[in-house]
Order: structure tokens, then sequence, then C-alpha cells
């Protein structure tokens, strides 16, 4: 938690003893290095970064560089393993590659089942459903809630898979809790930050999904939030950004993948189906994120994507699916890594130094 | 709510035959039309916005395309006229220029009550100060809640201010409903749907802020959110969007103000603090917005900003704010709006057609 | 080249007419069909899109819009099947996979051997390295001009590889042609249009990078820039793109690949290297192009890169290079592409339909 | 041009003298402070920002960090009064405030010369004209070259006004200087860089325009690609930049405008009609820009403009050209600007200190 208040040149001595008076004041620790020109003010402490904006509007400062990231349970500096969780049995993080697939909102009983026994004979660990769908259009379908999640839970026992489901709201966090095994805390509601508090307080994992313009950093101190009450247990994901590309619904950054990596010891997803916003894009899109040495994906199966109620055109066919996971498969293996196939013993595999990659 | 489907070129008669029934099926009125190379089919009724994702993954469909916007209640179309609020006898809206100002977070009874009265003697109409503050960070001050409340009414009903104060939490609606004049739903919370609807229910304004990444249909369509609950007392804000560029904090989008209004009745102000987070681009941008025409702006006031605990370096000091509010006087009455100045009465100003602009 | 012009709801019997004959008049087929609520015009011919600004203006007018993309013959359209291109023997496209590797710019003759040496043997079929640079500042290294085009050509006779080198000004066209075997149009000169004209007039093939700020379209009509000259050898390459992430140079938009490949029948390459700005991002983004279905990659390569003159950081090492060049083989053939290896006869492979991914 | 080379926290010794011995090789001082737990090493001289890429690669080596800008003549530093420019007697820069107008392009002598007295009539100082119009589509109308300047050039004579036109290629720059007043190097070319050495050769004043997706420093770069070659008469203008926003055809940076004044003293231009890409929007965005401080602003006028054959969607009609005028030379005043209006004598004006603002 370092930061640099950096002094104009030639400011005066007056002005740098006023910023070490003021490190010191905010309970920094003040490292002066005067320069032939330049004078250099290093400020160390828990609350540097917090001191900054103050510092920036001392007379005679030019600039206050943070030299450290604010994020701090998250990075790799706190932990250098990654972090592996295991949710009922099955390991996500390192080189485990798990593929969390269903439909987007869980519209019938016959749907869900029919889709989750299709990924799930594909390959795919976790499934997922949406109880509580965030809508632009106040007229659009917003879900089944509690009745959706009961649904969820059954088909998760009689699959034998864990669930995933979106939760929007701080007083929805026990209902859900109840009926799924993670929360996934959505894109527009990555900075809803009393929420991430609530999923922070549970043991349930939390698989948080970068915001549309949201950075690297802004994705880590969301994990922050989650990690700083407790809840050890969280997932991030790239889900596509928005810019002024309009040819697909998002830009998937796969970039984020590996930075994400270097910085922290948390799991990274990629989500192929919600970048795209069209399902011919989709299996490409899965491969680059796993090739870019993705943690696994989240992708959006159905079984009749014409009549879905929620982002159908984005929806891939149970027998599409079971080919990209065997493609995906390959693909993870050739980075060092391993898809954790439903129902299938989990050999240990290790990821070798430096990701998998030559670098 | 009318969706075009244009057909393929060539495409088969059979599919023109299949979008025409499901276009039937989904409720709506199909009008096809068959030209030389292709067939187009309008598709009109309630629910046509919500059918285009459906309708587009049929074979021969080559796109969808939408002619009306999703919004509706906060459209031009639906009300042609200007809508005025009234606020505890402030009028905003139509020709009304209102410049709401306070500091960022209420630190103290103190300094809210010594950047209020220098606001309103500068003749800011409505008082600023926030209770809840949604930080990136979890280790920021996060504002001091419902003591932070108690203090802006005090000084609201001391100063005859109306009040305006951030709403993060459906959980806080009633606290805060209790407590301020006006809620204000922040750049971050903008498609935080349940807490629009939770407003939505209450008969108090709502200021809702434009997110980072959100169009201005995004934005027009969380006003219908508020709108759909039956309360009309609804502001917009531009705060500025994230782009490339990191000279600025975030880009003021000005042009959004005369979009607005074009497509929608409901004043639009600009929030030239949060845009620029440097204080000396403050008036610039505060008066580039009101010559676009904007309702008002909110501005940052601190009387020491160097010890705010929350973007000090954004906040202008008193002096200069009086200084500002004289130029956005006769900047607003140059394009035919009138500043409600604190206290003085009102004169019944008209907007000329066209906004005050020679278009 | 259709377009749809669609008139206000209520629009008079006039300005219906009005535009019809507007439309004839200037030179392009009308299908006006009158609905219940609005009437909707196509208008069918070569200078359809030409035609759109005036149209649009046209009073009754509400929307006008393309239903065709403005390229022509860098479209599937035009052409089904995907161009190969023969260079020196090498193809490129299809189901060809070529890596494009070597120095940032020509610094020295014993450099570029021995870069050039170590990528052949790695696998490389074409070697890179830049005589003209374009540089933000004027103060920076500009490359070696005429001095470096002779060391390039040398090289590449010696190593039995095709070249690429960037050319940056219309007057360099000549000079360039005589030297190397490919133009590349760097991201700055994506719309330098006289440049695009030019290399257009020459028979070798012109690799066009895609602009910081450029759509899918922009680039598409790039190409249709070259190919309107007669230049039908054109390879296209996604380079990054600019948004708000500041964690790397720019943003790797890998699902320009697969949108490129669907809308156009010329290769589209990847360029990790530029995107990165970082060399150990590089590995990671490469095998996501690849994995997305590139024709191919250009990489950097140094074998000192903390003192190469230009974009050191990102160039990776030799023996990195070698590792990274066995990876891209295995994710190329599973996706069913194969590199071009140089040396080693190319067998013949076809790619599946729907490029090798279940869709 | 300084630098600053952060060292890990408890790197080694001889990492650090690895650096301050490279720094001194590469022809800088270095400036090492040894702290608690990190060094820091400054490096000043004139190839600083050069060396950041090389130095950066070393082991140990956190991150290096540039403190100063790396442009030298375009900044406020070099040259702290606003720069005035003299144009055929029109004082451009400082208080004076000039407004460039005519169409997008020279159509005919009848209409350039019909603009051209309106626009005089109204007060604009300079007149603009395309002959050469870099197209998106290489079928699209791209100017009348030579014969559209002879006609801009009579015009010009005719009315007594200077004249500006757009140079797209290094080999126009002589026949444009025979025929024009000012270069206007558009968006697309910002960083052709051999074109703004050819422009920068000459001793006509150059109008450069931001890039679509350049940040405010690579605008300043390419202002000092001209000012590094002798050429001291450089105008900057904002003209909109690429953003995720759709509603207009590009995002008006208006902070563009007090943010380049701080760092540099040559004058900011605004054109509100490309940023628009619609008429009605002109008039607000101009009065935005002038409102923000512009020098002044470059806007489109047609007398028929859904006939014009470039960009008529964006054109704005004489007489509303006059009515924009006249609240331009309002607002103008009250930052503190004074509108030079064609053939009245300019009377001397100040700009106050603070740029007219209260800040």
């Amino acid at each position: 938690m370092d930061i640099i208040v950096v002094m104009k040149a030639g400011a005066a001595a007056d002005d740098v003893k006023r910023v070490v008076d003021r490190v010191t004041e905010l309970g920094l620790t003040p490292h002066p290095s005067k320069g032939e020109f330049r004078t250099i003010i290093g400020a160390i402490g828990e609350q540097a970064l917090q001191a900054q904006q103050q510092l920036e509007q001392l007379p005679g400062v030019d600039e206050v560089m943070a030299i450290t990231q604010p994020y701090k349970l998250a990075s790799r500096e706190f932990q250098e393993a990654d972090t592996i969780l295991d949710i009922k049995g099955i390991r996500v993080g390192g080189p485990h590659v798990n593929i969390i697939a269903g439909p987007c909102a869980i519209e019938s009983r016959e749907i869900l089942f029919d889709v989750g026994q299709a990924v799930k004979d594909a390959g795919a660990s976790i499934l997922r459903g949406g109880a509580y769908k965030p809508r632009t259009s106040p007229y659009s379908f917003k879900g089944k809630g509690k009745e959706g999640l009961e649904i969820l839970k059954e088909a998760g026992e009689e699959l034998g898979m864990p669930t995933i489901t979106e939760v929007v709201d701080p007083r929805d966090v026990e209902v859900v809790y109840e009926y799924a095994d993670i929360f996934q805390i959505g894109a527009r509601n990555m900075q809803n930050f009393n929420l991430l508090l609530e999923v922070g307080k549970t043991d349930k994992p939390v698989f948080i999904k970068r915001g549309l313009a949201a950075s690297i950093t802004d994705l880590l101190m969301s994990a922050e939030y989650v990690l700083s009450q407790g809840n050890h247990r969280v997932m991030l994901c790239e889900r596509g950004i928005r810019t002024f590309c309009e040819e697909t619904r998002f830009t998937l950054d796969v970039s984020a993948v590996p930075v994400i990596q270097e910085r922290s010891h948390l799991p990274v997803f990629i989500d192929p189906s919600h970048a795209a916003g069209k399902r011919d894009l989709v299996p490409p899109l899965a491969l680059a994120g796993i090739a870019a040495g993705a943690a696994g994906a989240i992708v959006e199966v159905h079984s009749c994507p014409e009549r879905a109620l929620c982002d159908g055109p984005q929806a891939v066919l149970p027998d599409n699916f079971a080919k990209l996971m065997e493609q995906i498969r390959q693909v993870a293996e050739l980075v060092g890594h391993r898809v954790t196939l439903w129902g299938r013993p989990d050999a240990t595999v290790r990821r070798p130094a430096g990701g998998g990659w030559a670098t």
C-alpha cells in the first residue's frame, strides 16, 4: 500500500515540509528523497491509497502515484498459489477447467431437466439457470423467482450437479442461499456493493462477472468486497466489455484472463454467450478463452432457442454443445489444464510453471 | 412498438409464411410486403420488441429492426410537453434551470451547514450531500448512513432548501424517503432494477444518473422502470461515460443533453464534478452543459476540499462557486432558460420553440 | 445495395411521393409498401448507400436503414470460397495457418539474420521487419528506411522466406515494392485512402491492420479500396482496438476473427504483440486467436529485446517463440487448420464446414 | 523529460546497480534514492522517455513512470503565453474567437460563393471547403481536387476571407499551399506522420483535428511533429471521439478544450458538425464548446443540404447559422472571449487569468 508524491520541479521547501507533515498526520510513514531538480516522497501504510486524493491537492505537488494495487486479499502477493475451490466435490481453479452450462432463464421444469441432462452428458460439471433476470426493459420477462429456484434445486439434485444462479437483490440472498450452490453476481451488479457484502457474509461460492465498463482493478476490488467479509470462495468471469464495436453485443476481452491470473490467485472464467450475443460466435470465443488459460466457461444452452424467453439467439443447441465440449477438452490439455468431466475421476494435474505457456 | 422483419433476398415462401404465422402467434399484427427481391414484414403490437430475439432466429430471416424505441412513458411521443416538477415550490424542468450543490459526502454537521449556507447565498436551489457512498474499495469511507441523513434533513429545513441524497439499497428506500426530498440513483446503480422499482413506488422525485457504459436508450429504460410504477417525478443526469480518454476521470457526453431532450420530456441535468474529477474543469464543463440546454447541474462544493473524505480534488470552493453561478445564470438566459435562484420569485419564462437554438 | 426508407407514422401522401420521386431521380428503383400505419420504401441500386444521407433529410422520413453492407468485392456474397493466396509458394488463407515473425524494426543486419534464422527454424513461414516506423513522437527512432529494406530483402533471400514490411507513404510504394514481398498497411494508415489506392495498383499482397477505432465494416471498406483497384491479394489483421481498458496497450478483439470470416472471404490474422504490449501476454493471445480460427498471427521476436529500439517489451525471445509455435500448431489442428511450416510439404487440408466449430 | 524507475520491494542491490548503469549508458543522469523497502531511481535527460521501454524490462524493475509529458514545443512549459496567429490580418487564439464556416465539399462555384457570402454576412471569419475528401467508401464522391482548390481560392479572394481546406496526401501539399491559406489535417490523418512533416516544412498555418481514438497526448504529439519542423502556426480541433454511444456519430469530448488549454499554448477549436452528424445538434454543441472556452468552431453550412454530395445531414442552413453566430458571440463574451467578426475592427480584448472561469 505505497504511494509516491512527486513534487513539482523547484517546489519550495515549505511545500515539501507540508506534504511530509500531512503524510505523517494521515498515519503514513514518509520517505522523502531530494533529487537534483525534484523531491519525491514515498508514503507507506495501510491507508496510503485513501490518502491519495487529499495529498494531490497540496501546493507544490505535481502528481501522486500509486505503486501498489488497491486490492489486497485478491492479489497474488497476498496468496501466491492459485485458489482451488471444492464445490460439492468438483474442484475449480488451478489446472481444473469447468464448464458451466444450462439455459439463460429457468422457463419450465421440463426444459431445465432436458437441457441439464444434455449438458451433463456432454461433460459440463455445473448447471446454470436464472430465476431472477435483470432486464433492461421493465416490460421483459424477469424470471420465475422462487419457483425457478425450486426447479433448479431439484434438477441439480437429480442430475448430481452443483448449481449456479444469479442474485440481484440483497433481500434475496437468503432464499438463493437455500436453493443454489453458487451465487452469481451479474455484470450490472458488479458494483452493487451492499449485495457483495451480503454474499460475502455467507459460506457459498460467489461467481462475479465483470461489469460492462469495469477495469480489471474494479473487478478485483469487487472480489475484495466479498473476501473482506470472510468468504474466500470467489470466482471471476470476463463476459465482454462495452466498446465502439457494434458487430458483437459486447467485446470479449480475452486478455483479461492472463492479466487477472498474473495479478490474482482467483479462478477466472469466460462467458462467450453474453459477449457474442449470437450462437455462431460462441464456439470460437469459448475456445479462445480456454486457449488463453481460462478456468472454464459459462455457456448458455437451450433445446428450443427460438422460443426461449430470454437471449435465445446466443443459446447453443445441445448437440453442438457436445461437440464444443470435445474441442474444449483438447484445447485445455494443450495449455496444461484438464476439464473436469462430470462423473469421471479427476486425475491430479499440475499447471506447468508460467501457466502452460512458453513465456 | 413496431419492428420490421427483413427476409433474406430470395427467401422461400415457406419461410415467409412461418414468420407471418409466428408474428401472429406472438400476439402481433403482421404487415407483409413483397418487394421484387425481398419480402419485408412489419409487426405491430405491444410486445413487438420482446419478440425481436425470437423472430431473428427463424429460417430465411436476414435482420429484425426496431423502428420504435423500447421506452414508452419516458418518450416525447407519449408526452410532448416538457415535464416540469414542483419540488417544495421549486420548479424543475422546461425553461427552469436549477443548480444542485453541496459536499460529496456529509462529513459533519458543521461542514454541511457551512457549505449549504454558501451555496444558498450563491443561488443554488437544492442541497446535496451523500450519506450512503458507493465506493470502489471496501476500505474507503462509505458515508455516515442514517446519522448523515439526519444532518441533511436539519440543514435542508434550516436553509429552506429541498435536499437530495443517494440511495444504494432497496432496503434503505424507506429511511431515505423519511429524511430527504429527492432520491438520487447513482451511475453504478442505474441498472439496479429492484432499487428503481422501489423508488418508483414512492411519490418523491427520483434523480437518475447515467451509468458509465449506458446508452441513452438504457438510461431512458431505467427511467421507464420508475415511471412504470406510477412515479412520474423523474429527472435524468449525464455524468460522464467511460471512454479511452485518461485525461479526465470520465468523458462528459454533452450531446446527451439535446439528444435526450429530443426523445424525452424529462428534465436532464449534467454533473461536471464527477465527469472531470478535477476542480479546474468544473466551471468550463458546467457552462458547456448549460449552454447545451441542460435543466441544471449538480456541483460538488467543499469549504476544505484537501481534507474531504471523498472526491476532494473535484470539489469547488464556495467563492468560486459563487462566480460560476453568475456565469451559469447568464449562459442560461442566452439559450432561453432561467436559473431558479433561491429565495427570489421565479418569473414565468418560456423556452422558445426548438430549445432556444437556431436550428 | 439496398436501403429501406421508413416513413414516420402518419406521414402525408405528398411526403411519400417526394421520397419515391427522389429515389427514382437518384437512379434507384423504389419499392413502396403501404402498411396500416407506416409506409416503407425499399430502394435498390448500385448507388443506394450513397443516397442514404440525402434521403434521410426529406420531410416525413423517420429513418433510412441499410440492409446490405457497403462493401462488395470483399464480401462473402461476392465470393463464397475463402481466398487462398500463393505467396512465393506459401499458401495463405482457407485452412492454411501462417505465422509471420521477426523483429519490430530492422535495426541491423546481424539482428535480422539471427532472429530470422531462429523463427524459420521454429516454423514461421514469413519474415517481418520494419524499415519505416510510424512513431507517435517525432523524437523516436523511425526506422532505417531504404537501408533497412535492403537488409530485409537479403535476409528473405538467404532464408528463403517471403518478407513483409510496412509502407506509410504513397511515395514509398515503389521502393517497397522493389524490396519486399508483402505490403503492410499499419493501423494508423488503415484509412490513408491514397496509400490504399497506390498499393491496390500493384500486384503484391497487401496486409491491412485494423485501425484503433475502426469497425469491422471500416476495415472491410479499406480492403475494398485495394480490391477496387484490381489487386485481389488482400489479408486482414486484428491488432487490438482502443477501449477504456488500461491493463493492456490495446484490447484484442478476438471475435473480429469469426465475424470477419462470416462476412468476407479474405484471410484474417491476429497480432498479439501490439495488442498486448507485453511479452508475457503474447502466447495466450496468440493461442486465443488461432483457437478462434485465425489464418495466422504476426509475432514480434527479438534476440535482445531490452536493447530493442522499438517495442522491446512486447518482443518474445526466440526460445519461447519456438515453444509457442508448437502449441499454435496443435491448436490449429484442433480447429481444422494446419500450420504452414517452413520447408515442409504442405499437405492438403480442408477446413470442415462451419469453420471447424460445432455451430 | 524525467522518468522514475520504481524497483520492486526487496530488489537486489545488483539489480539496482544494473539499472543505474543502464541509465547512465543511455545518456541520462540517474538519481537513486533508497527507501526503507524500495529503491526509486529518477532519470533525467533529453532521451528519458525513449529509454522507458528498455528500462522496464530490466530485472527487479517494478514500473517505469513518466513524470513529464512527451511533447515539448507544444507545451505550456515551453511557452506560457497563448499562441496568437495572424492569418491575413485575422487573429486566432488567446481571447480571439473565430468561426470557420462553409460547405463540407466544394461542389460547385455557385454553391461555394452563395454559402461563403452567407457565412461572411453572419460573421464567420474563415471560409472552409473540401477539395480532397477522405471517404470510407471507394465508391463515394471524393471531392473535385485541383478544380475545387481553384474555386476556393477565387471565393476567398472575392469575399476577402482566408480559406482552409483538407490535405490528405504529402504529394498534394505543394498544390494546396498554392491555393489555400490554412492546411487542414483531418482526423483520419492525424497520425499520418509524413504528411505532418511536409506541412511542417511550410510557413502556412496547420489546423489538426483530433483522431477518432487519439488521446490528448497523441494530438499534442502530432502538433509536435509540425512544430519540430519549424512551423509554429498550429491550431488544434476537437471533433468527437469514437465511444460506445451510437446516438451521435461521435462523442464530442468538450473537456478536451480546457484540458488542452492547460497543457498547451496552441488554440483549440471544436467541430460540432462532425461530432453530431445531425444538424439539430450543431447549435447546442457549438455553444457548449464556446462556453468551455474554445478558440472557435468549424461549422458546416450548406444552402441545399438535402442535395449535398457529402454529409448533408449535419449541414446547417444559412439562416440558422446567422442565429447561431449571434448566440456564439454572446457566450464568448461571457467567458472573456471575443468573436472576430469579419470586417469589423477587432478591439483588443484580454482573457482574464484562469481562462475567464471562476476556478
